[in-house]
């Protein structure tokens, strides 16, 4: 029996497996057994999935496919499911389409820096970038990749953010982590703390101020509040620490204000985040440098955190953690795996809920 | 009747009024009214409390003394209380004593930076420090002043830290900020982030180092569990995002390692807060700069948080917000005072658990 469908079927999602040699693999397995908020196609290694889920005893049917819109076309005389017609699987088992992009060796080791993995991690990035870039996949949803094995594999991105903007015809995008009680967009963000003071510039800040208006305007928020923190302790304190405050925030904010914007501040960073708890003051905080906008946002916890990159011509989310090399591979004494796969289905949710059908 | 004293009189804490011009006096008089910990005297200016005292309508006896030991010594025929025998007030009111150090004039502006607030706030650090280090005072509790009045007053310091540490003879201290689930100790303190990075030298973070661990000990945890946080973003990723975790932090983890202090990291600075809550994991953090330490501390909210300064040869703890001018002077449509004594509370139990008789 088929199922009628009542719509056209969606596009789907693309999943990157990320750094094959950390948690990436588990929490996507794991994401399509526990239910995926929308259809969705990995891009990765079959045989890698196939042995981790066989590793973690996780029922999930993986399956190659040519590409997205093969899941869309029902093949005459073949079973499928409403969302992914295309596609068949094991009876009673949650389908997973893979676009088999690598086929990595079975001794990979887990927990570990591998160049063939950071080359691995890389290529599923490219690919899906590609994909959402073409308009095969609605957006794409990126599992953790190590820095470090894809710069031993030659590909020297400081991270997926400054590689999708490039791929994306170097465009310029912002970082935004958000959970259900804070946001924040930075300003910079892979560079040694030394090297972001030099960034910050108050080209940079409008530009991030005119990124973070824009965006959350495209996510239904009409007239977003930004607060902008400061650089300095107390915010330079009238410039007894320091005058970023003076030369670069404020006007900057000043100019945004100018066009339009809502942007406050620049505000004391120990508290303004405190302040913006809630969204009962600000929508988002315009954070300057990489820790100052994480500490907060990670500080309760990363389960609910979600990384979404501003700026792209496409939607873009990850988990807020990273490969978590010092649990991949590891099980309880039960079996199961360590690994959570909670901030990689928030981010699939945050993915679905932004991008367009 | 006069009640049988079964010890000695405890000596007081001190209690600085802080800026005059901000929420100082107003918490000041409410912690007394709310009910101190422990006896102590307040180091301020007896005119200004009282007014304040009227204008908030705050039920409290406020009465002059001329040294912390006049306390502890019970005048013959005159009634007192068990825990302050020489002091008599107004009967069924809580009793203020006060050590007048200012005669501030009664138009002194609320909410406002002003040279004769600053310099009164400097004058009550000062002699507040002379008592605890004669050892009449048991430790002190200073109430927030405004940095721009005090060095408008010519008293050119960037907080109450240094100016303890100068005070006690150039001392070298550390700030350690406390809630109930997070201490942090800072490496660099009130300095542009840009000079921050200049400060932080492998001396400086082992000295930190020591410090923390001998404060924790005299707390009463035997072998206070130590993270450092990096200074870049993941802890500088093996050097990819700058090398002050290679050259500087490392080695000082080494150095106090082998000197036996528990010292761990340097840890990825977005992560390490998360992971010290609740004190599971470790018993204080080592942050490297204000922000990166006041961020976590603050996040949930400033009234639990307790700054307390470690190397001083006495107690010292402050409550963890500023002057807070916004609302200094200002009353609810009821009349009542618009700030909270919480943290100030706090920091006085903080310091009564801390100090010796």
């Amino acid at each position: 029996m088929t199922l009628p469908l009542t719509r056209p079927p969606r596009r789907p999602l693309a999943i990157t497996l990320g750094d094959p040699c950390g948690i990436g693999p588990e929490i996507v397995l794991k994401a399509f057994v526990a239910g995926l908020p929308a259809p969705a196609v990995v891009v990765g290694d079959i045989g890698l999935l196939r042995r981790e889920a066989q590793r973690l005893r996780l029922p999930v049917s993986i399956e190659p496919i040519a590409s997205p819109a093969a899941l869309r076309a029902r093949p005459p005389g073949l079973p499928g499911t409403p969302e992914l017609p295309g596609l068949a699987g094991i009876p009673g088992l949650p389908v997973m389409p893979v676009l088999a992009t690598t086929a990595l060796p079975a001794d990979l080791p887990q927990g570990r820096v591998d160049a063939r993995a950071g080359d691995a991690a890389y290529r599923y990035v490219c690919r899906a970038a590609e994909l959402a870039l073409r308009g095969e996949v609605r957006g794409i949803v990126t599992a953790p990749l190590a820095k470090e094995s894809m710069n031993l594999a030659g590909h020297v991105w400081p991270g997926h953010t400054e590689l999708l903007a490039h791929l994306a015809g170097d465009v310029p995008v912002r970082m935004m982590l958000a959970n259900p009680e804070l946001r924040t967009v930075l300003v910079t963000i892979h560079l040694a703390l030394r090297e972001a003071l030099q960034a910050i510039t108050q080209d940079r800040v409008l530009e991030t101020l005119r990124i973070t208006h824009e965006s959350l305007r495209r996510m239904g928020i009409d007239a977003p509040r930004i607060a902008v923190a400061g650089v300095n302790p107390h915010a330079g304190e009238g410039g007894l620490f320091g005058r970023e405050e003076i030369e670069i925030l404020a006007p900057a904010i000043a100019t945004a204000r100018a066009a339009g914007i809502d942007a406050q501040g620049p505000f004391p960073p120990d508290t303004v985040f405190m302040r913006a708890r809630g969204f009962a003051h600000f929508d988002v905080v315009v954070a300057q440098y990489h820790d100052q906008g994480l500490i907060p946002v990670k500080y309760l916890g990363v389960d609910d955190g979600v990384n979404v990159t501003l700026g792209l011509p496409f939607v873009r989310t990850s988990p807020d953690h990273g490969t978590a090399f010092d649990i991949a591979g590891r099980t309880d004494p039960h079996g199961l795996g360590l690994a959570d796969p909670a901030s990689l289905l928030a981010a699939c949710r945050q993915a679905h809920a932004l991008a367009v059908d």
